[in-house]
């Protein structure tokens, strides 16, 4: 068994499903839960993905082995800090910020010697669902788990979260926090602004009822994306601000150019630009 | 029987695809094949696509009672003016193509008399693949048809077409060109267009290798739809360019101006948008 007294703080579909999976395998004693309101604690609880509730962070960390941090960015300076007091020095502590580099920073500057303790990490997984109800078991079979190491973080603290994470199918590899947080911004982050601003556009058009009713493909996988949680997705964006704006700006002048070449009649130029695509898509992008 | 003989030009994915589920449901007699190389009509040959391959327009259209264009939108008007001559006065014809006023148009400029005969349509179907070897009988169940009909088309021919989805499985409605293309540069023409520069931006960087295996559902989703054929999409912007451009246009200033509160840090922004977003998908655009 990993964690004799596992604490998920933010019990909705990152920590609801780790806590799952770790059950299923075995792998955990008790898990305690955090859950800023009442009313999710008391789902999370109804629905076994936690054994006791915590009213307070204080109390949800205290005598924990293990614990898990899945609030929206945020929220993640605040946890910290407030339960960087009550933690034991051996505890393992993770989390699954989609962001690195602000995860990083918070740690340093809120948990004093107990930052050995922690390992950052963010698990590439999640569906447009979120709160404790569309938390599932089978979440992390098969997906990534990025490890932002600190040159502080202690090396048993480490195997134990690799652990962890392996213990629910998951494949865990190790990455820069800076690289990290690009990454993602090309592959994650960027996809979810351009989808939100896509519904967003449309919504304002009068015939928008008509839209789904013709969409192939593209709209709907795109509108998808648009469907996930408006608070995770702010933090994000602020949280990965450099990242996100120098890809946006990117993003942009490539409109602008294929929006000129629209508008002037450029064959050449549009077929080269989908040519290229196409081509990375299908030969460095392949799956 | 819905056609004795019918002529396909083009026959790729959208023409090969008519082709297999007419002949499945025992709907057409014999299907004649045009397409602009040897190689492809010997492929739709080899594929039982289609019975016979023509070498020329003038001999794939002759004695036929159907004919379906499935050629990009660029070649539509050139296929249109090159049967013209040679199509019989009580022949059923139909197209695929994916921006309705320019067909319209260019139907009216090249057809005469026979311009009643003629039914403009576009299926809402596809892949991101094309060519003869992606074709399959089952691609039209269950989509939608649109059939954007002229003032001047017969009624029998429109009844066929109808009859001719039908029989495929398809949902046929009728639209306005100008509508119809206004609603498919938002659902279908706009996402390819931005998952297109998506793709060509990450592809400009040097760690774009590390981009899908770190990707989870929003990359993967808008990179596979840029995968699609170069020269269809190329067609499809100039097509519909003038919507096309009105929609880039309000994207572009949603896109700029969430760029500027990723900038300033202005939380409340971004946050009124995803959820204003989020809200029109989940109500609006529910399939």
């Amino acid at each position: 068994m990993i964690f004799e007294r596992l604490c998920i703080i933010g019990v909705g579909l990152i920590g609801g499903s780790l806590s799952l999976a770790l059950k299923q395998a075995g792998q955990v004693g008790e898990v305690v839960g955090y859950a800023r309101t009442a009313e999710t604690r008391q789902q999370a609880l109804d629905l076994g993905i936690i054994d006791v509730a915590a009213d307070t962070l204080a109390e949800a960390v205290r005598d924990a082995d293990g614990i898990f941090i899945a609030v929206p960015m945020g929220a993640m300076e605040s946890v910290l800090a407030d339960i960087a007091p009550h933690i034991s020095d051996k505890v393992v502590m993770t989390d699954g910020g989609s962001v690195k580099t602000p995860v990083v920073k918070a740690a340093y500057a809120e948990l004093g010697d107990k930052v050995q303790r922690f390992v950052p990490g963010h698990p590439i997984a999640g569906t447009e669902k979120s709160g404790p109800n569309s938390a599932f078991a089978t979440l992390y079979q098969q997906h990534q788990v990025i490890l932002t190491l600190l040159t502080d973080t202690a090396d048993d603290a480490v195997v134990t979260v690799r652990a962890m994470w392996e213990a629910v199918g998951a494949v865990v590899t190790e990455m820069d926090p800076t690289q990290h947080d690009a990454v993602l911004a090309a592959t994650s982050h960027l996809p979810h602004v351009l989808a939100f601003n896509l519904v967003d556009v449309l919504a304002q058009h009068d015939d928008c009822q008509k839209v789904l009713r013709y969409a192939a493909g593209g709209f709907r996988d795109f509108s998808r994306i648009a469907s996930s949680d408006p608070v995770m997705w702010r933090d994000i964006c602020i949280s990965n601000r450099d990242a996100m704006l120098a890809l946006l700006t990117e993003y942009r002048a490539g409109l602008e150019t294929i929006s000129a070449a629209i508008a002037s009649g450029d064959e050449d130029y549009l077929l080269s630009v989908f040519e290229r695509a196409k081509a990375a898509r299908d030969t460095r992008f392949t799956e």
